[in-house]
């Protein structure tokens, strides 16, 4: 999958991010530190995703009762002949994605469930003003799985805000193959949250922001992006959303591009909500393996999202009837100038002058925004002229909240004291005065079967020592060295590292194994692209990037992919309500002598 | 020092931060986390300066032979009557900031010393081209101390990148006092690197990047500053740069500004070299008690350290005479928008409809650039409308050098290879193919009493634990609740946690010794402003932070105030000659249920 290489020791990164703790995700991105010129990978057209299809109906799959096209995706190495080269039926543990049209019938089944009707007359409420939403379910130790959802439901009212005013007290477990609900139950126990501040619409006028960065400009052909000294390819996948490949880079001194990356993109998303109760236990979503992140990719606001000068790109994907399904303005790639500098300098010590000189820093971004349910993650790969590559996460949207009977920290006892997410009317926080809230985790409840939870007491530290071994992480080459004789190479800048809460043996966490590092190096295995495993759903931590790493292959010398995560811990605050500001992480890749010298100065 | 405050427990938040380990650096901010009216605290004006300037000569210190103003500030709460109110002259330990004066004069000295003329002809240099830089020189145990500066000299040819052509074996130490050199020796060693690829100069025409972010603008009302829902106070101080202070934020809900920030700046850097050899071993500065940001302040570029649309400001300090000094241009002040969101959502459970919205984030930039010598410092304050405060430091300039004779880090042997930020021609770095370089202090060279320095050797990790508790770090008031009855606070973001290199008992770090935690709390105490001791110059770790703290004063339910490290360990690149691309660093504070709701939404 290496393109011409220049050298033998092609060396990949790939970077998983976890964002959210309390509610994780997990991201996958695939990079390549060689040089080379530009090969274009493009993404199923239309036409290629309407021809699979017909391959497939016309194939002895077409016999299958609902047949469903739940992922399709290319190989690479396959470009030349887009051809099912396998027809096995998997099956091992774990399901593929759910499908919308799945998401969207589970949905509509307790609108017409008598036991539902019934539990929505007894609180006194309209059902024409009742939005169900779907959940996967996970997986805790069940010899027997099938395809299910967990339905909970919400009062719209005069609310907007969908998920401002959840229905307490009721579970639903929908057989998703037979689209059937299997499991009903009643207990109300807390009241609707009111609807009042929930609205979460702007009220602003759109104000039209003059940002014109560069005359420079940049060129989208086809799925090829050019601009500055940066050359690239971008596509859209269902499963990972933005990818970037073969991404290279004109190296001034020597007049030629060098590859920098083969492949990035997100890998997967891990969102446990640490409460242990009933209803929200099985809340460990895995947002890109369950449902991807490309499906959920949204429609992007001009002078919202993006900013005015910004270029939109279309996305296709393959419909549960195997049709291609146009996503449109599902990617924005805009220069970017936040008034930085590139570099400078003053020099005074030339006696009689004052050398002043420097550059703005100008950037190009490549964005999607997934909007996975309550909450909405924008994916930024910024590319910058000095070789370096920051991948942006930002979250934002809507918390699932819980409705409580209490309104602030204090109320709640040391017993119903969870690590949750909510952010609730009643606003269930988590704080304390000048401490340093550490999460720990605690014995397993015995209820659901997940063993974290609860948050310690603990006593202001007038000095925290936040403890981390210096490093510089670097990618270099042994085979390819600059002409001082240093080996080309590209570092890591991590941001603030963000360890699991889970036990190591919490369910969802042995199907998330991974995020209990942030940073891993594989060699480079085309199959291993997703960290919680291809057939995410229900899966049982039987694949993926911690089982792949324990054959403890070599990586000295060898194709290597680097994954990153980028975790946060969230825990909710009032100004998360009702739609949270948003909130960075990311990381970045900065060239560590891959070129001779400041490549900025070279370029004209 | 709170003023009016509403509250008993006002809490004060300061923050250090320490850029560039193996450079390191220590900056100082204060905040405080109140409620409250917005209150001037104007630096001392031109007129002021040189009113106490008369005041002194006037007084029985004016007959002190070589009367010298090394640093003149306010004790703020005495701005109503500014008068001396006490003329006790200092005898501890320590010395004030060096003169601009001081550091000029030393530097010209080599070139009227006959044995440094005799070594430059001896190299067959011409002398004219040579400029000679002071360093300060720290302390190493020694029982007496005097004033003292170490010179190091650069010889220019063609070259103006002062730093990039150090002439090495040459060892002079000056007397500042006497201003005379007491100690000069000459063990010729290494080549002049030469001249070619050095020119930091940008080749590029500059462009003029359209930047009209908002039609609402700022109001820049002699220091005080409005923008948005922030009324804040911004001062330009002769050590610290930028004092922002009394910064308070509209909250719409209950229609009044409430305190945020009371004040906050820079208040050390330690940027100590890890070379233990006798021309490098004393460099380990401190740049703002040994030389003064603020002094340090460039005139700031348009179009280059500032976007377009930036407003500037001029900062006034006292010359070595007593007199007022302008200085213009020292700060900028501009909306900031990078084409991010603020927020957003897109809600798809209501249905027959898609509801989306959203709003880009602007911000307000208060930004300096500190030039100390060779390397340049980007600080900024941004103010975001969600009541987030962010401080930035951007790393740039050119590097501290050593001429070597290896020309890569293959060439560096066990013996020879110690961790130093020299970026060199030929190129000294350190680096190693997929590994996780770990630096850890080794023991004490007898040479120089340096205790720290090389790098060990390692092995490559596949997998690689960042470890980090995970925390959220408040700081929120006791007795002021939100209406839902959470005690209202702000949090700590913080950036990637560095700690120091250094042994406990290395001297550098014993004056520096805040530098071994990331973040302190300490009771407010007007007199501890400089976390490195305000005598910093050859100072022996007998004030500062670290010493404070061990009164072990309480801080629950005080004014506190909150100190931040921001660090980076260096090393240097290829990519960081013969100028470095910006290297990003800092940390946020954001509302934690301060406000009842999300702030943006109810904003106009």
């Amino acid at each position: 999958m290496v393109l011409n290489s220049e050298l033998s020791g092609a060396s990949f990164v790939e970077a998983a991010f976890m964002a959210m703790n309390l509610l994780p995700l997990v991201f996958i991105l695939q990079f390549c530190l060689v040089a080379s010129l530009y090969h274009p990978l493009d993404p199923l057209s239309p036409n290629e995703i309407d021809r699979i299809r017909l391959i497939i109906q016309n194939s002895s799959l077409g016999n299958l009762p609902n047949l469903t096209f739940h992922f399709v995706d290319l190989e690479e190495p396959l470009k030349t002949r887009r051809t099912i080269i396998s027809d096995r039926l998997y099956s091992g543990h774990g399901y593929p994605p759910l499908t919308f049209i799945e998401l969207f019938r589970a949905s509509k089944l307790p609108l017409k469930y008598p036991k539902f009707i019934e539990s929505i007359m007894k609180r006194g409420l309209n059902s024409s003003q009742v939005s169900c939403v779907p959940f996967t379910v996970g997986w805790y130790g069940q010899n027997v799985t099938k395809r299910a959802l967990r339905i909970a439901c919400f009062y719209r009212g005069r609310s907007v805000n969908v998920f401002a005013r959840p229905i307490e007290g009721i579970s639903m477990l929908v057989d998703v193959d037979s689209m059937q609900i299997t499991m009903y139950t009643d207990r109300l126990k807390a009241p609707l949250p009111k609807a009042e501040g929930t609205d979460f619409r702007s009220k602003k006028q759109p104000q039209s922001i003059a940002y014109n960065v560069s005359d420079s400009g940049f060129a989208v052909d086809g799925h090829r992006v050019r601009w500055a000294n940066w050359d690239f390819h971008v596509a859209f996948d269902a499963r990972a959303g933005i990818t970037i490949s073969t991404a290279s880079i004109f190296d001034a001194q020597v007049k030629r591009f060098r590859r920098v990356l083969y492949k990035g993109h997100v890998s997967e998303t891990f969102v446990p909500y640490m409460d242990p109760t009933n209803d929200w236990y099985f809340r460990t979503f895995m947002d890109i393996g369950e449902f991807g992140f490309g499906r959920s990719a949204d429609t992007l606001q001009p002078q919202v999202d993006c900013p005015a000068n910004a270029f939109y790109l279309d996305g296709y994907v393959t419909g549960a009837d195997g049709k291609a399904q146009k996503m449109p303005h599902v990617i924005c790639i805009f220069e970017r100038y936040s008034g930085d500098v590139a570099w400078r300098h003053t020099e005074i010590n030339v006696p009689g002058k004052v050398i002043r000189s420097g550059e703005p820093e100008i950037s190009l971004v490549v964005r999607m925004v997934a909007t996975v349910g309550n909450y909405d993650y924008v994916l930024d790969w910024e590319f910058k002229k000095s070789g370096s590559i920051k991948v942006g996460v930002d979250l934002t949207g809507i918390l699932e909240m819980k409705a409580t009977s209490y309104t602030n920290n204090y109320q709640i006892t040391e017993e119903t004291l969870t690590l949750t997410a909510t952010a609730t009317h009643s606003s269930k926080q988590n704080k304390r005065r000048q401490e340093y809230q550490r999460f720990k985790p605690t014995p397993r409840e015995k209820v659901t079967g997940r063993s974290s939870g609860k948050l310690p007491k603990l006593k202001p530290r007038a000095r925290i020592h936040l403890g981390l071994e210096p490093a510089d992480l670097l990618i270099t080459n042994p085979n390819k060295k600059t002409r001082l004789g240093n080996q080309v190479g590209y570092r890591l800048i991590a941001g603030q590292p963000v360890n699991s809460l889970l036990s190591d043996d919490d369910y969802p966490q042995i199907r998330n194994a991974y995020t209990k590092y942030q940073v891993w190096v594989t060699a480079y295995n085309k199959s291993e692209r997703w960290a919680g495993g291809f057939y995410a759903d229900r899966n049982r931590g039987e694949e993926g990037l911690a089982v792949w790493t324990r054959r403890n292959r070599a990586i000295e010398n060898k194709d290597i992919v680097l994954w990153y995560i980028v975790g946060f811990h969230h825990i909710p605050y009032q100004e998360d309500f009702p739609v949270m500001p948003t909130l960075h992480g990311g990381f970045e890749i900065r060239p560590a002598s891959f070129f001779e010298s400041n490549p900025l100065l070279r370029q004209e």
